[in-house]
């Protein structure tokens, strides 16, 4: 798996269908009391825009998120969820590869509402920084990543 | 057509699915220089969470959101889109029926990136006094509304 031109390490990986792959959040966000986590569905062919997408990865897409937000939401035990894509370079899109940001929301998470739009921006920045293999930066361990993808797997059987 | 509990007025809608229909925007967002506006895909059926939807209506839905997305970006000059669902309370969902913000990005249309997320709050709160029969509040006419709905039916033509 591709995230743009950067190799996907497979064990950050949760999820997987026909057209889409899920993988797990760098570093847990820390808006107020609430621990957040963001999650990825990625379409599997590496394409920037969303409009790139043939309807049938268009449904596979979207169906993963809806499922990973059904499940996601249920383990965090949160009771709302965000789902966005910053499709394309003015709507804060770093690596032209169409994804999505789940992002499982509490009661109260963010003090204010519109901080959770820095937080999907600064989401997609850590993500291209983790991937970016130049960039030795490194906020969670893989085998942290690795755990956490396996618990997630499990939410899937 | 309804939207959670009010009635929407047809002149207002752009786009019809089998399963999805497409609302102008009560009001354009002037956050710097450009001039914006919101589309929003609702599915037919009123139902609070994007996990309500049966995998049918997420395709249609979202397949629908891509189609209005590639052509009010093009009409309106933009160069990326916005897509975000708002799912439940938590999340900013101020009346329980899934819809889709699609809003055309340019380069600088907003000072700080954030802002975007106060933008999509606020387009929420103006949906629903607008079609909350107890409020006297209209941003722009229905006749104007009417207008740019029928501007835009011609582009899916």
């Amino acid at each position: 798996f591709f995230f743009g031109p950067y190799k996907i390490d497979p064990r950050e990986v949760f999820l997987v269908s026909k057209h889409s792959f899920a993988l797990v959040n760098l570093k847990p966000v820390v808006p107020g009391k609430a621990l957040l986590s963001f999650f990825f569905p990625f379409s599997k062919r590496v394409v920037p825009r969303f409009t790139d997408l043939s309807s049938e990865e268009v449904c596979d897409l979207w169906l993963t998120a809806r499922n990973v937000g059904e499940k996601v939401e249920k383990h965090f035990k949160a009771s709302s969820l965000t789902l966005a894509i910053q499709d394309g370079p003015q709507a804060g899109q770093t690596v032209p590869h169409v994804h999505i940001h789940v992002l499982p929301r509490k009661a109260g998470d963010f003090e204010k509402n519109d901080e959770i739009y820095d937080a999907i921006d600064d989401k997609a920045k850590a993500m291209n920084d983790h991937l970016n293999l130049d960039k030795e930066r490194r906020d969670r361990t893989m085998d942290e990543m690795e755990a956490e993808a396996k618990d997630l797997r499990a939410l899937f059987d």
